[in-house]
């Protein structure tokens, strides 16, 4: 256990204040060698505020309010301040080295979060969150972090991983007694539990679909023959000269990403060349690159003109959703073709996208993390839930087959450490180092 | 007088936390809406600290920890509270809109500053040495901040304005008994206090080239004639390769600026055309660039070669001060070619330029400003200053050649005015407005 009193900045530059905290036994009295307010700090109770000045001798580094926090009584379970400074990182670097010198030492990256966590203040996934909270940019973001924080994530991972634990448990009894050849654990109810597992985890790795969408953006792939549109329609969406238009098919080659917010989501479209053949080797290269696309859409918009007649739709993934639109539709008199589901407009005057952006944000269901349920969107996670399932999968696999009592133990031993990982229960330096590398200092 | 509750972020977002700030009677009940902890904030003391939760109805925005100031006890002397929540935008946003929807409004730039300074807790110099504080990158420029909040130099110029406005007043005594002829000011006695305040003002403006220079670095123009090595200098200092060099004379035509921190002073180094007689259009034009750069100089480096016997050093005025570089000392045997205070280098090898690094500094004599004097960094006082340094000379002009009482009173008036005008006993609203404008959201 390291006892050191750890010191970062809480805050970024650039404000009008700025933030610098410390946490571990001693830091009250640490600070208050080089704090002069109208008290000695250790007098002082938690949770209140004393104003003063920081001083090196004679000199004045700043005016500050200080903080105190008694243990338990704090984010990392320790005696911690947090000291608000003049926003400058002149002032910053100044009170650091003061409080370095007097034995603090500058905290890693995501080391306070680490000691809330051996403090047990929180778990690891919560840690996670707190990194996604403070990088929500939308509410859907936000909604998913804020639950997984709140630790109802956690506990439903718990649970899951008790149900997977009682069910070992009851085989390592078999063992036991393995001589005897007695059956504890009643095959045909071990399944039920295991299908009721299978289903929660299996639910779960499904929300991360989602979830991903939510952080990373919704892959939306614009397609369509060549000088349908495509890129006016970005530029329509984008409400910017984005991407280079003209009358010339084939003027886009190469795919163009834009993220765009509709409704507190977050899309990224793509806009691709138009598909057909050619001998061009660089417009080929395009279209190349447009199939690939469209293998990792979420969404595809499929581009008509009026005059279209054969849709040539292209195969889509049981995952992935279509939606069809007429574009240059300023061009013919009729407000309907009668293509059933598509969606009629003409983005060169930006006519009828409002009803595109509604649509789209229909096919992508964010109800659900606005009500609270839980949603994966950490890839650590998700592939931690992958592993669970697979496991889960050997050791019904096992009953099946009627293999040995050890066999299937193994089997759940290692679907409840897969399931512990994600909220630190089963932990390894490896995991710790990559996940807390990821915070910024101070967290 | 302004009675909203105004709120607005107080630090810069990219931490674990940020913090929101938001003054104004009334404030702690506000927030109490859509605060929920483990009692009513209406309760809490004045310095005290309570952990909670921010919610919009049932949808929890984020975990937060409050701070409560109760009037006069704030930065801005009104009722306070400061919101630390997690470091996302998205969050901020949220709570801020919350906050506004219950009556709350965004603060303007600099608008708590300008409550601090209404409720008299400090005066305008002070909350434009915030400003300064905030952006202070170097210990120098943190000095001078300092000093200027801490109040010395308010105190130091109320000062002068009151000797002034007393000298007023005794001329005006003379007025309201004009017809009886007294003199109650002894004009010997009169013209001694004038001399004081005029060389008190002198030596603040004085301090002005030294602040400036702090502030906005110390010119340093590198001249010479073509092909010295003045890039390759430029770029020793710089540790880089900023500057094109070559064998080729006239390489660099256009001046080049860098700045660079030497021993915590900000140097701005000026790599300018060499100086010789060309028929090119562009190095004329290059040439005349490079007279300017030396007329706006505070250090000017002439730069020469070992061989060269004749050193045209040019005009210097009384402020400016001149080093005389030998460069390429790697081609020659001697160490030292009896040029008086010369230093002797070589740029190419990067050897002696630590010479010349303490050589600058030496010329800065920034003691002054560490050791608390009043040194003034601002371009509004300095001009506030000049003109009150104006007004003294007509002051004493009017003495000198026996004018009226009238007149020399409304001299000096207006000279008090001029100082008045830096820690705003004397304000206008265009004046605020242009401070404030430059401030930051939130202080």
């Amino acid at each position: 256990m390291d006892n050191s009193i750890i010191v970062a900045p809480a805050t970024a530059f650039g404000g009008a204040i700025a933030v610098i905290r410390m946490s571990g036994a001693g830091s009250v009295e640490l600070l208050d060698n080089i704090f002069v307010g109208r008290e000695s700090l250790a007098e002082v109770k938690t949770h209140t505020i004393r104003y003063g000045v920081i001083r090196e001798g004679e000199r004045v580094i700043d005016d500050v309010v200080v903080a105190i926090y008694r243990a338990p009584h704090s984010y990392t379970g320790e005696e911690s301040v947090e000291i608000s400074i003049h926003g400058s990182r002149y002032i910053a670097q100044e009170v650091i080295r003061l409080l370095c010198e007097l034995g603090a030492r500058m905290a890693q990256a995501g080391e306070f979060s680490q000691r809330a966590i051996l403090a047990g203040r929180i778990d690891l996934s919560q840690a996670e969150a707190v990194a996604d909270l403070i990088a929500a940019e939308s509410r859907a973001e936000h909604a998913i972090a804020s639950t997984q924080m709140r630790g109802g994530y956690s506990k439903m991972l718990d649970g899951l991983r008790d149900e997977v634990l009682e069910i070992c448990a009851l085989l390592e009894l078999e063992l036991d007694f393995g001589e005897e050849d007695v059956e504890f654990a009643d095959r045909t109810r071990l399944s039920e539990m295991l299908n009721r597992v299978e289903s929660a985890v299996w639910r779960l790795l499904e929300s991360f679909r989602m979830g991903n969408a939510i952080r990373e953006g919704v892959k939306v792939a614009i397609v369509g023959r060549p000088n349908v549109g495509k890129s006016t329609l970005l530029n329509a969406l984008l409400q910017d000269n984005r991407a280079m238009v003209s009358e010339i098919a084939g003027t886009t080659r190469d795919t163009i990403e834009e993220m765009i917010m509709i409704d507190d989501i977050r899309f990224r479209f793509i806009d691709t060349a138009g598909l057909h053949d050619t001998d061009d080797k660089l417009e080929q290269m395009g279209i190349e690159r447009t199939e690939r696309a469209i293998k990792e859409a979420d969404i595809i918009i499929y581009m008509v003109e009026p005059s279209d007649t054969q849709l040539e739709l292209p195969e889509l993934d049981e995952n992935q959703k279509l939606l069809v639109v007429v574009n240059k539709m300023d061009t013919v008199e009729e407000e309907d073709l009668g293509i059933e589901g598509a969606i009629y407009l003409s983005a060169r005057y930006d006519d009828g996208t409002d009803a595109l952006r509604d649509a789209l944000c229909e096919l992508v269901d964010i109800d659900g993390a606005y009500q609270g349920d839980v949603v994966v969107s950490n890839m650590r996670h998700a592939y931690a839930l992958n592993d669970a399932l697979g496991y889960i999968h050997h050791a019904k696999k096992a009953i099946a087959e009627n293999l040995s009592s050890e066999l299937l133990a193994e089997e759940l031993r290692r679907a409840a450490d897969s399931l512990g990982e994600i909220t630190g229960r089963i932990t390894n330096d490896h995991i710790l180092q990559t996940i807390f590398s990821h915070f910024c200092i101070g967290k």
